[in-house]
């Protein structure tokens, strides 16, 4: 049976198919909706691809995506330098900026604890964020770690480590999501909501 | 606030957006996972997108996707010249060559007719596919378009402009998918199945 699609297209197809739940069909969706749009859409996003390497390094204090070393949260002197969210991964720390409610400075780990998978404290440079908290002045940690079993883990293993140092730590609250109908939140979750009422 | 994410980044995310059923969540994931990717890997993600457009052709004869012209169907002297199917796009001409049940040439539309979208006869080039009626030695042609309501329109359509021509016009098979419980088919395609039913 002969291939029916042309090789350029069996490549762009194969390489889409690298990226995080895409299959060989979505993957020929992409690369047909790419050969429709005009050319030089396709090269800006080739090129916007191409330079991505080159021009994103981590953050040596945070360990954030940026461009700049500092990145520009950590080099903004407009930033509560006394508080500290450590989160998971970027996209953590985007839904935090984009929610506008934290005006401290950030940890990112680029992953959580999972031993199975060879993921230790080291992995996380766990010793950079202790660091720190030894030196920078830091008087509260944020542990923004998800609240999945291995991002529970990570948060209950990272406080254990914080108290030698001088800082309080926090949890993110957990409830019920804003907008939800209380009928169908999972009873973990009501159940950690109904601990933790508050008065009205 | 400020942006969380470096603009080549953010630039990157844009691009993905474009591509069909992708919001900004789905190309953030995709953004941060080329980011993790070994360079190598991304870079040749990008130049596959950057040759695409320079590399495929629509083949002047049946219009399949193509890197030369004649493409490899139509070039190929063990295909059945006396058989057309003519499909909605090249992802269905790929769908039918996968099943290895077809050895005869095609004819792609690169859509169906849709008036309130402006897509006519002329956009789909049915003069071109009547020529080859005309001049080709065809025999028989295959409508395979979807069974959508777009798609039934279309052969009709294509059934009634085929008539002028010595050709005999068939239309794929309509009725419960291989592998599916009966209970779940719809009553269209069960009416469709039980009118079609065969001597077993």
């Amino acid at each position: 049976m002969s291939k029916a699609f042309p090789p350029a297209l069996e490549r762009l197809i194969k390489n889409l198919s690298r990226l995080p739940g895409i299959g060989e069909k979505t993957a020929t969706r992409y690369a047909l909706q790419i050969l429709r749009w005009q050319e030089p859409t396709a090269q800006e996003l080739a090129l916007s691809i191409a330079e991505l390497h080159r021009k994103i390094l981590l953050c040596s204090t945070c360990f954030a995506f940026s461009e700049q070393d500092p990145c520009p949260i950590c080099a903004d002197s407009r930033r509560n330098r006394e508080i500290l969210c450590v989160v998971e991964g970027p996209a953590d720390l985007l839904s935090i900026e984009s929610s506008g409610a934290f005006n401290g400075l950030y940890h990112v780990l680029h992953g959580v604890l999972s031993p199975s998978e060879g993921v230790g404290p080291e992995e996380l440079r766990v010793d950079r964020l202790l660091n720190r908290l030894g030196t920078q002045g830091i008087k509260e940690v944020v542990l923004a770690t998800s609240s999945t079993v291995a991002g529970e883990a990570t948060a209950a293993y990272l406080a254990q480590c914080c108290k030698e140092f001088p800082v309080t730590v926090t949890r993110l609250a957990c409830g019920i999501p804003m907008g939800m109908d209380v009928k169908y939140a999972d009873q973990l979750t009501l159940k950690r909501a109904l601990e933790a009422r508050f008065s009205y």
